[in-house]
C-alpha cells in the first residue's frame, strides 16, 4: 500500500456548515493523515453561483455549477453534502453512491425520508452513507446507536433534539418571559429563522427521532409514524405550573416498545427536574439511551453550528479514511494468501 | 465468504463481569450475528477453580484452569479478560495478541501501565485490543474519543469516572452527612471495597484519567504524570461552604494543554451548579469534552455493574466481529482482481 493515499472531496454546498467543512479540514489535515495513513483533499465545490461571496476563501477553480464535474471524477473517492433541501439533494447523493462514490451528509430531512433507499443504494455499491451530523450536531448518538448499543437491547430514547425550541423553553423559563417575545429575540439572535414553522411545529425534532428509532430499534421508522406536537401553545402559565411542581418543561421525542409496537411521539413534556434532560438548557441537545444491559446513558452537546456541524462531518470522513484502509491493506493481505 | 462464520471466544474470568458477558452474549447472539454476519461463541472460560458455584450456569466443558487451552485453541478467535489484576493478566493478554487472537479488556490498570506495548504489541499482530469497559463502563467514551472527537482538536477533558467517590460525595451533600458514616454505608451497600484505599485516595480515577488523557491529546500519559488528590480530607464544612457559593464539590478528573504542556489531575473540586457535571449524582459517571469545533460536549451513564460493564465489553466484541468481516469480504475482493 502506498503512503500517499489521496482520498478527494467533492463538496456539495459552501454555505455557513460546508464553510465549516473547509475551514476544519485546512485545521485538521495532518491529524486526519496520521490517523487514517490517508490525505484528504477537496477537489470540487458544487454551488448554485460561482461569482458569490463566500465565508472562506478558496481557490476559484475549485467552485463548479456542474454535478457531472464531481460524479465523473475518478479522484473523488467521497461526496459531502451540506446543501441542504430534498429533491435535488436526493438526485445527487443517488448519483454519487451510484458513481461508487461514499456519501456523508448533514442532511436530515434526506435520511428521514429517503434514508432506508440510500442506505440499500450504498449497501449494492458497497460504499458507506454516513450522516452524525443529520441529528444532534456534535452530539455522537449516530455512531453510539451503531456501535456502543447495538449488541444491548434499547427500550426507550428520548431527545431534546430541536436547538430552537429548546432555547426558546429555556428563556420562557429563566426569563417568565411570555412564547412570543422569546420567539422574537430568537429570530433577532439567529437562533430561530424568520418563518420558524418547522421548528416550533416539532416538525424538524420528528425527523430526527424518526431517524434515530430507526436505528435504535432496528425497524424503519417513517415521519409519519410519529405523533408530533410543537410548543405554539405552551403557554408561560404551564411552565410556572410545572416549576412549581419540581418540573421543567421540554420538547421531548421519544420512542420506545410498548405491548403495541413502537411509540414514536415528539411533544412538550413535563420533565421532573431532577432529570438528566431537565438541565439540559439553550440552544444544547441530548439524547438519553434506557437500554437493558446499559441502563441509562445520555449523550449531550451542542445541536447546531457550523463548527460543530462540521465537526461530526469529519467524524464521518475519518470513518471512511479509515475503513478505505483496511480495506486496501486487506486486499494486499488477500493477494499473498 | 460463508454465511456460518463462526468466531470462538476465549473468556478470561468468570466473577461479576465474566458472568454479565456470558449472560450478554446468550442475550445477543442473534442481533450481534445479523449486525455482523458472524456467529460468536465462548468455546473456554479460563478460571481458578473449576469446582467453584457461579453465578451463571456455564457448561463445565468450557471451563478450564489452563491459559494453554485457550492460547492454543485455533477457534478462538478473540480472548476477552475481566480476570482482573496486572501480572499474571499483563502475560495472559500478552500472549494471547502474540497468538493473533484479538483482545477485550475491562482491566483499567493492564492499560494505564501497559497500555502502549500492548497496543504496539496488537498492531504487529495484526489484531485488536479494545477496553470501551475500562473506563466509566457503559459510557461509550473510549470510542467517542478514537473516533467522534478523533479529527477535532481537544482542548480540555474533564470527569467523574469514579463511582464510589461520586457517591460518597452525593450523600455528603445530600444528607448532610459525615465522610466515615457515608463511606460506612457504601461499603454495607457494595458500593465500596472493605479496603477502599483505590478508589478514595483518587488511584482508581488517576488509571482511568490516565487512559483518556491518552487518547484525547494523542501523546502516552502515565500514571505517574498524575496529579492525584483523593476525597479523604473532604470535611462536611467544605461542602456546605461550596453549597453556599452555588458550588458542589465532586472529584474531578481533569487533563488539558497549558503553555507547559499536558496538565493532568485528579482532586476534589468545586464546581458551580450549572456545570454539567455538577448534576452527575451517586454512582453515576460523566465525561465532559471541550473541543475547538465541537465545543463542549458530556457522555453520562453508569460507570460500573455486572451489566453495564458486559454491555461495554459486546460493543467492542460487535466491532472487531464487523471488522473481520470487512477484511474477509477485501480478501474475497482482493482474490478476484
Amino acid at each position: 500500500m502506498s503512503n500517499e493515499r489521496r482520498m478527494g472531496i467533492g463538496l456539495l454546498g459552501l454555505g455557513t456548515v460546508g464553510s465549516g467543512v473547509v475551514q476544519m479540514l485546512a485545521d485538521a489535515s495532518e491529524r486526519l493523515e496520521r490517523l487514517s495513513g490517508a490525505q484528504a483533499e477537496i477537489k470540487r465545490i458544487l454551488v448554485r453561483d460561482r461569482a458569490k461571496e463566500r465565508q472562506v476563501v478558496v481557490p476559484p477553480h475549485l467552485l463548479t455549477q456542474e454535478m457531472r464535474d464531481i460524479l465523473e471524477d475518478p479522484e473523488i473517492h467521497v461526496v459531502i453534502e451540506v446543501m441542504g433541501g430534498l429533491e435535488r439533494t436526493h438526485e445527487y447523493v443517488r448519483q454519487s453512491l451510484a458513481h461508487g462514490k461514499h456519501v456523508i451528509t448533514a442532511n436530515k430531512d434526506l435520511i428521514a425520508v429517503h434514508g432506508a433507499e440510500l442506505q440499500a443504494l450504498a449497501a449494492h455499491h458497497g460504499v458507506a452513507l454516513s450522516y452524525e451530523a443529520a441529528v444532534g450536531g456534535a452530539v455522537p448518538i449516530i455512531r453510539a446507536l451503531q456501535q456502543s448499543f447495538a449488541g444491548d437491547e434499547i427500550e426507550e430514547i428520548m431527545g431534546i433534539v430541536n436547538g430552537t425550541t429548546n432555547y426558546i423553553l429555556s428563556k420562557m423559563t429563566a426569563e417568565e418571559a411570555p412564547y412570543e417575545e422569546v420567539l422574537a429575540e430568537a429570530q433577532r439572535l439567529g437562533y430561530a429563522e424568520a418563518d420558524p414553522h418547522a421548528d416550533v411545529s416539532g416538525l424538524d425534532a420528528a425527523r430526527k427521532m424518526a431517524i434515530l428509532a430507526t436505528l435504535a430499534f432496528g425497524e424503519p421508522v417513517a415521519l409519519s409514524d410519529v405523533a408530533v406536537q410543537g410548543i405554539e401553545e405552551v403557554t408561560h402559565a404551564d411552565i410556572l405550573l410545572a416549576n412549581g411542581n419540581k418540573q421543567v418543561i421540554k420538547l421531548i421525542g421519544r420512542a420506545r416498545r410498548t405491548a403495541d409496537g413502537l411509540e414514536v411521539s415528539v411533544a412538550p413534556t413535563a420533565l421532573p427536574a431532577t432529570h438528566p434532560l431537565a438541565g439540559v438548557h439553550d440552544v444544547f441537545n441530548a439524547v438519553y439511551v434506557y437500554g437493558k444491559a446499559c441502563g441509562e446513558a445520555m449523550f449531550y452537546g451542542r445541536g447546531a453550528g457550523m463548527m460543530p456541524t462540521a465537526s461530526a462531518v469529519i467524524a464521518d470522513l475519518l470513518a471512511i479514511l479509515r475503513s478505505t484502509q483496511v480495506e486496501q491493506q486487506s486486499i494486499v493481505a488477500g493477494g499473498v494468501h
